[in-house]
């Protein structure tokens, strides 16, 4: 075990979840689920079963430093990586990448979005497990693939050839083609296909591996990050890091090395994954009452409503009476209510309260 | 003018205003318009235009005494009259009666809810002195009619007689029948007739008049308050007041004089008057957007939404979007979303949020 590592990514703002999400507290760091973990708490819990303490790390905004320390309070405060700014996944994996690298040259690890839901933490396990062998094994970049359950096009579907009948595991299967976001036409074809996956956004390599692969598919990349060798893990990383960022381009890890490389494989999990992405992905993954409204909240009254989803603090009455399809979400002390099927419009909504409130809402 | 005495009745719950109006601060001491001040105080300034300050006195609960004397500071604290149990209006307008007439038997009073909107307050002022002036010179009652706008089932109608010619205000007349919540067919036939009034609730008469048409037409209750007529206006008046209480019956002064006394009048009047009695009626009273919202609140986003009103405090964010025909409403940390069309609801809303969350929000 001492090999395995985690980098658990958590510099995202979550804007779609918006009130409750918001970008000096975001997602990762809320209980959405009501669950009494915040989602960055589940994600570290659930490394924590592969993986030791000491070998978890978490790339964050330098913003979100002491949100992180303060929720994960038994991770070591040097694993709290921090980027001086946001730019994507790519730079954010090349650097923790190198700098376990530099530790132990032996390292595989899991490199996993702090904001998803996971559902069946056993099967996940026993999945990253398989992953980790094969990565310690040999050079290869493995990815977490979903089994689709609906044409939605706000993920990233891969393609995957036949089973290799090499592989110990057959739910390994080699990539063919990464394709981000497809429309609704492209997405239902994959699905009756039956030959895609959601992309997860939860990768399996050794440090080796994934160095290799960055220096070889973006070397521009490569080289801000390579340049640090001598000096991660000591007291020059931090303003090593600041000038890298300021250099790096703004990338994610599926574009600048997994749809290029040619030793990419997909591990098929049902896990009951969702990335959390929306509200509506939200209320799948919540228990429902007899009239199908999804409510976190403990003092919510319904009269006749339909197909909600209310998430409300703890302490806060709500009556709602005649509401069909709506969101309603108050977090500190700002209210929404919104159509589930105009959902798209939150991220407006949160432009908007910017230009007219100022950042003090958002 | 130092005849002039103002009645104020101030010990309503308003409980169709939830959750704005709660029974420990009902809408009477809500800005429930956002004008900058509360129905009572607008109450008490229009009081002023006819009555001396020493001159009007505030009916109340006990449990109100300390918010009346809040937010009308330059009230004198021995005007502030307490009941200790809500008996409704005859109880409150025979004891305040009783105790004025002890101070100065040529009182003349209007009596007033504190909790009605007037938004002529000239025309209004006019019509209270010309009744001051009948009240003065005959033993009558005089209440204030309302031209009524629309089949409301929810009012009290008066029928009045064809204008005496003896009358010099050519808007007084003598009262035929008063009809307490007609049903909706016999509401739209008074309308149609012509010859019916809203009853504002709002009366004037002297208080020689109000005592001998009280010991006429409700001994009972006569005799309750009569027995105090030594102690009120000295240290003893409030224990009396106890006891008389606990004693008198809860009844209205329409069915207790008006509806059977024969000296009743009604002034007609144009006053832009309305009991705020609900939500809806609010609507009507305040400022719209384009799209017909009618908006309290300095914070409010809105897309796609109309017909709808929304009052929550200054300062708290709110967005709605595509919400069509509701009531949102927010105050005190709690949230009530509810169709226009069922508001009727509330009343509902409320007994069932003390049956299962206690007295803390009602």
């Amino acid at each position: 075990m001492k090999n395995y590592y985690a980098i658990i990514m958590a510099g995202g703002i979550g804007s779609r979840f918006w009130p409750m999400s918001t970008s000096k507290h975001p997602k990762q760091f809320l209980d959405i689920l009501g669950s009494g973990q915040t989602l960055i708490q589940q994600t570290y819990h659930r490394m924590l079963n592969f993986c030791l303490n000491e070998n978890i790390y978490v790339v964050t905004s330098s913003e979100y430093e002491d949100l992180v320390a303060k929720q994960l309070p038994q991770l070591p405060k040097q694993n709290i990586l921090s980027e001086p700014a946001r730019k994507n996944t790519a730079p954010c994996v090349a650097y923790a990448s190198y700098k376990i690298h530099q530790l132990n040259p032996q390292a595989i690890t899991i490199v996993a979005p702090s904001d998803h839901l996971i559902k069946k933490e056993d099967t996940f396990s026993k999945a990253v497990k398989s992953c980790f062998q094969k990565a310690e094994k040999e050079n290869c970049l493995i990815t977490l693939g979903i089994k689709p359950t609906r044409p939605d096009t706000g993920y990233g579907y891969i393609q995957f050839k036949d089973s290799d009948t090499s592989e110990k595991d057959n739910r390994m299967f080699k990539v063919k083609t990464f394709t981000e976001k497809p429309d609704h036409e492209m997405a239902k074809f994959f699905i009756e296909s039956g030959d895609f996956l959601w992309n997860s956004g939860i990768f399996i390599w050794s440090t080796k591996s994934i160095i290799a692969a960055i220096e070889k598919h973006d070397a521009e990349l490569a080289n801000v990050f390579k340049e640090g060798i001598d000096v991660y893990n000591t007291a020059e990383e931090r303003a090593f890091v600041s000038k890298a960022y300021i250099t790096c381009k703004n990338i994610s890890i599926d574009y600048s090395v997994m749809e290029k490389a040619t030793n990419v494989y997909v591990r098929s999990s049902i896990i009951g994954w969702s990335d959390l992405g929306t509200w509506g992905s939200l209320y799948t993954h919540i228990g429902k009452d007899k009239k199908n409204n999804a409510i976190v909240g403990k003092n919510v009254i319904n009269y006749d409503s339909k197909n909600c989803i209310v998430h409300v603090p703890k302490d806060k009455l709500v009556v709602i009476q005649g509401l069909e399809d709506y969101i309603v979400v108050e977090s500190d002390n700002t209210l929404m209510i919104c159509k589930k099927q105009d959902e798209q419009q939150i991220r407006n909504f949160v432009n908007d309260v910017k230009v007219l409130k100022g950042d003090k809402f958002v």
